[in-house]
């Protein structure tokens, strides 16, 4: 747990680094049952592999989903904190596929902390998905989160 | 199916509305598993009933991911597409908590249409989440995606 101080003390400093997640072909197959987004490129191993990907890729937005649990591994959680809700993004930019099998990690830097009233904090932090074995970034991501204190 | 030169000449106008889709629980519940974000607002509608939502709602991830379900229904098909990728976004705002059992549909307007090379179009589009009954909207978000043409 950390202090309303202590956050704000970190601002411009990277927080941390959560755990692998394994992206396999039943999880981007779920995904595209519960989003209903059954384009080829997620789903059919033998289209996927004639395009440029050289085969089935995870959906932008379940690389993007994942923040959530990302974040929670790896950004310090305020101390009388209720709940975390999501509150949106400013810029959100997907560079490299996420090829089905792999695994990604997402890092975590403190770009602002934003007392909107005693209770109610909202925290803007980059995130950064790394690939397991790729140099470039899955994605990137600003994202805002309110933080609502008991 | 929609030439390049009429997809140009419709940017600033509203293109269209998609299908009503229902956000069930069983929905959320698959969303919290295939994300691993298990936070109770989502899930336990006895502890979500005590917060100001009044019961288990939507991860804003799931209203964002669904978009390209909606953009399919309702934003107009290139001629000679191959395959559509998610570029990212400039914009994600959520506004209205989605609650369990409720339906959403989106709205789309086009904002801009960049020719990066002749198969390659990158589409601007800002999408509006409705939740059936609720005047405020769900999310409003302006997505970037790649059309890649054959």
């Amino acid at each position: 747990m950390t202090s309303l101080a202590e956050l704000q003390s970190k601002v411009g400093e990277t927080l941390g680094t959560s755990e692998w997640i394994e992206i396999g072909q039943d999880r981007i197959n779920t995904f595209a049952d519960v989003t209903e987004d059954h384009q080829f490129i997620h789903l059919d191993a033998e289209a996927a592999a004639k395009t440029p990907f050289g085969g089935t890729i995870a959906h932008g937005f379940l690389t993007l989903s994942l923040m959530s649990k990302m974040s929670e591994d790896a950004m310090p959680v305020l101390d009388g904190i209720a709940m975390a809700v999501n509150y949106g993004s400013d810029k959100v930019r997907f560079i490299h596929p996420v090829p089905s099998g792999s695994r990604i990690r997402g890092h975590f830097k403190l770009l602002n902390v934003d007392v909107k009233n005693p209770k109610q904090i909202l925290i803007k932090a980059e995130g950064t998905v790394e690939i397991e074995n790729i140099e470039k970034p899955a994605m990137i991501v600003e994202m805002l989160t309110m933080q609502f204190l008991k």
